[in-house]
């Protein structure tokens, strides 16, 4: 007779995570550390909506290479399409475009928050994530990029890295593309052809770049890419620039002279390290914290001069012992095209933008969580049905001492109170039964000894009967018996 | 010849806000503090993410007299639909069904971020707004309501509310259900009604509800609500149950007995309000923070016992005089249904919600900004072209000396780098022209006494020839100039 009701599967939608406890912790730290160095050199925090108009989004999507990479778009009551961002530079330059009259120039601003990519999901891919950028727009020199990198370096060392332990590399796309007429193959898609081709030193190796400067690649899979038809000289020349690296900045810059010729473009790319190198050894940024790097190219096909990419070298490894290659946690350069999508003016622009989750993963495996795991918690059991208020009021009296402190408030006997404590990563329990009432006295428990003993124990009996992790104090003594436990436990 | 490129048009979706500096710092400040709070209360972060599937996400949303409000929804390439959170409760249950077995119970966790509703954009009335919230989930007992009621205490007074400046109304929805049995109108449909006539007490009146608790009303606009056809008798029972607020805790249960009568739904509420009071008395959450109030039914349907809501007392005037009503900036309540949608199986769970984006608005107009606006911003003036590495460097020196600090790398000359400084709030310029290199000297400018002797002056000539709000100084001495300047500013 009756109608069985309708039961959703609790699922998570594919591609998506839910992410918990340290994990956001650390993200949330790196993600402070960062708004606070930009707010000291004078960035103004901006939050953009999730949403902006389909056409003033545009695509500018980073790697052109997945055309089926796309947004998520819906359409309004009133026709109009809708799509969440997939970066915060599009919506930055909307909103300067929109705001352009009224905003101070150069504007400054920061942005931490999600985006959104319409991707294919896959093992460590997903459709959001966060991303913290800052930008100054209206500033066309190479102090401005400078600035940036500097920024960029400083966020690194904010967040407890210590220097050598990073990197950023800095590059000018217009240095490659003097390169490129100084070998006459600069015409726009072999110029594209030869960007992908460096953007993949990394994991191809010369080999593999050599034969995409040419004739092309076959991969793996069987997969054909087509090359950039340069010559035997005009590849030897890409390689030998892009093997530019090494040496101080100023020696980057002297082998790359000849290589760039006579091309104008390429000697303003040159012109822009050059003033780039002056500022960051002015303000004390060295070369072991930015360095220049022509294999920089950057996958994204705005950036018009400098780019930049911050590397984490540090080392870690995972539980077998095999290394963690952390690799890019974030990036940028000048893009002086954006606003003008909107206004037809040039708006010269900057900025740089950190892989939040990505980078806090890795701060996570090098042990720098900074204060997310700060404070020890101690649970109050529930010993006595009806007794809750004093829990409670114990909770808080441990949290005026400086704990995180929480009085269990679910329902369960002793053992699966202290079950759930020991899951929480609590450093102690306190318990106060009918016979620490009648006597006015609590019983501290050490969960970590209490741990270590159990896996040690043989004898039942004699363990319920000593209980050699716990003691019971008077109730003007519970509180430094609990802070006892935590100092052991540090 | 050319063909015109397309040219979008910059503008911000409606219903959306773009926002910056004071009010995201705000937002900023109340969310680190709300979270430090839980944190400290032995709760743990959880970020689910935007998208839901829309058949797990179900459609809870607050108001029922408003059908078309809905959410954002798309089709993913699979067929399934995806649709945009509206709050963090759905979310939560979803991820409680998800994890059942997993989690451990009761499990705590906050959650701070934006939520979307798909509503028709008015003034004031957004299409993205943050919430931030708190539940225990798996945790049947009164004891957990009253540890909600005074964590949203204590997060009103770690921003700088002082007591009595806030407060947290309580009611338990089965002490209105026990009336309504008592007087024999406890079918679902007309309860709903009664629970929406008395959710408007406040913008009503008594008369306004007395009208919809019976035969219905007539609004402004000519519009007829029907009303809950309850009788005379009837009208009055609720209206004394409403109006029963006022003295004690305990002397709000002792005036509500009566008109339960025998009802043991309303028994039930009056126990739990009964424990709660106990409890808050117990951790010292007097009644000036957690009073009860029967009139507080919140609109949310699934709400199964006790409902909160935290409200701002605090008196400030808009710049006309007229005084800023700031009214509830938050919510909760107890809801034992919401995972059950998914199991089957009842899982109790409480929590609350504050409003992040009315609570900072309220917050900003209190000057309750927190550390917002801490630093001074000092701005570097470039006063010779290709002197930026020096300006970048001095820039450095202010913010190793405590301040917020930038140097200019926009163009433009003196008097609109000045403007530029004045209109990003800084207090004061510092100038190295050619003359002050030469000399090995800074000058210094006060941007603020500035601004009010430019107010006074008459004499243009005199002005530039005095400076009387500048002064130049020895490199070794100028950072001391710039603190003075800064100290009296403050």
């Amino acid at each position: 007779m009756s109608k069985k009701p309708f039961r959703p599967k609790a699922r998570r939608p594919r591609g998506f995570e839910d992410r918990t406890g340290t994990t956001l912790r650390v993200e949330r730290h790196l993600i402070e550390r960062a708004s606070k160095v930009y707010d000291e050199w004078g960035f103004e925090p901006l939050m953009t909506p999730a949403f902006e108009y389909a056409d003033a989004l545009g695509k500018f999507l980073p790697d052109e290479e997945r055309p089926n990479e796309g947004v998520f778009a819906l359409e309004d009551d009133d026709g109009q399409w809708l799509s969440l961002r997939y970066d915060h530079t599009a919506p930055l330059a909307r909103f300067v475009a929109e705001n352009f009259q009224e905003l101070n120039k150069p504007y400054r601003r920061y942005q931490a928050g999600d985006v959104w990519r319409n991707e294919k999901p896959g093992p460590g891919r997903f459709r959001q994530f966060v991303q913290c950028d800052a930008d100054t727009v209206g500033a066309a020199s190479a102090a401005a990029d400078a600035e940036m990198i500097a920024l960029a370096a400083e966020v690194m060392r904010s967040v407890g890295l210590k220097d050598g332990d990073y990197v950023v590399r800095v590059n000018d796309r217009r240095v490659l593309d003097g390169v490129l007429e100084s070998i006459g193959a600069a015409e726009p898609e072999r110029r594209m052809r030869v960007l992908r081709a460096a953007d993949k030193l990394d994991r191809l190796g010369r080999d593999g770049v050599a034969a995409l400067l040419g004739e092309g690649r076959k991969d793996e899979s069987g997969d054909f890419t087509e090359g950039a038809r340069l010559d035997a000289a005009g590849i030897d020349t890409v390689l030998a620039f892009l093997g530019a690296t090494g040496g101080s900045r100023e020696d980057v810059i002297a082998r790359l002279e000849p290589l760039v010729g006579a091309s104008e473009t390429g000697k303003a790319g040159l012109a822009a390290l050059a003033e780039i190198a002056a500022v960051l050894s002015n303000i004390g940024v060295g070369e072991d914290r930015a360095l220049f790097d022509p294999s920089v190219v950057r996958g994204l096909g705005y950036y018009t001069g400098p780019v930049f990419e911050a590397e984490l070298l540090a080392q870690a490894t995972y539980e077998d012992g095999q290394p963690i290659r952390f690799g890019s946690v974030g990036g940028g350069g000048r893009y002086d095209d954006l606003v003008a999508r909107f206004t037809g003016q040039a708006v010269p622009a900057t900025g740089f933008s950190f892989g939040v989750s990505r980078f806090a993963a890795a701060l996570s495996a090098l042990g720098l969580t900074g204060e997310a795991e700060d404070k020890s918690l101690v649970v109050v059991v529930a010993a006595e049905k009806d007794r809750s208020a004093d829990y409670l009021a114990m909770a808080a009296d441990l949290r005026a001492a400086g704990f995180r402190a929480e009085a269990f408030v679910g329902s369960g006997n002793m053992g699966k109170q202290m079950k759930y404590a020991d899951r929480r990563g609590a450093v102690a329990a306190v318990i106060v039964g009918s016979d620490e009432r009648e006597q006015g006295r609590v019983t501290v428990k050490d969960l970590k000894l209490g741990a270590r003993l159990a896996a040690d124990i043989t004898d039942n009996r004699q363990w319920r009967e000593e209980q050699p992790a716990q003691e019971t104090v008077s109730r003007d003594a519970w509180i430094d018996a609990v802070a006892r436990i935590s100092a052991r436990n540090r």
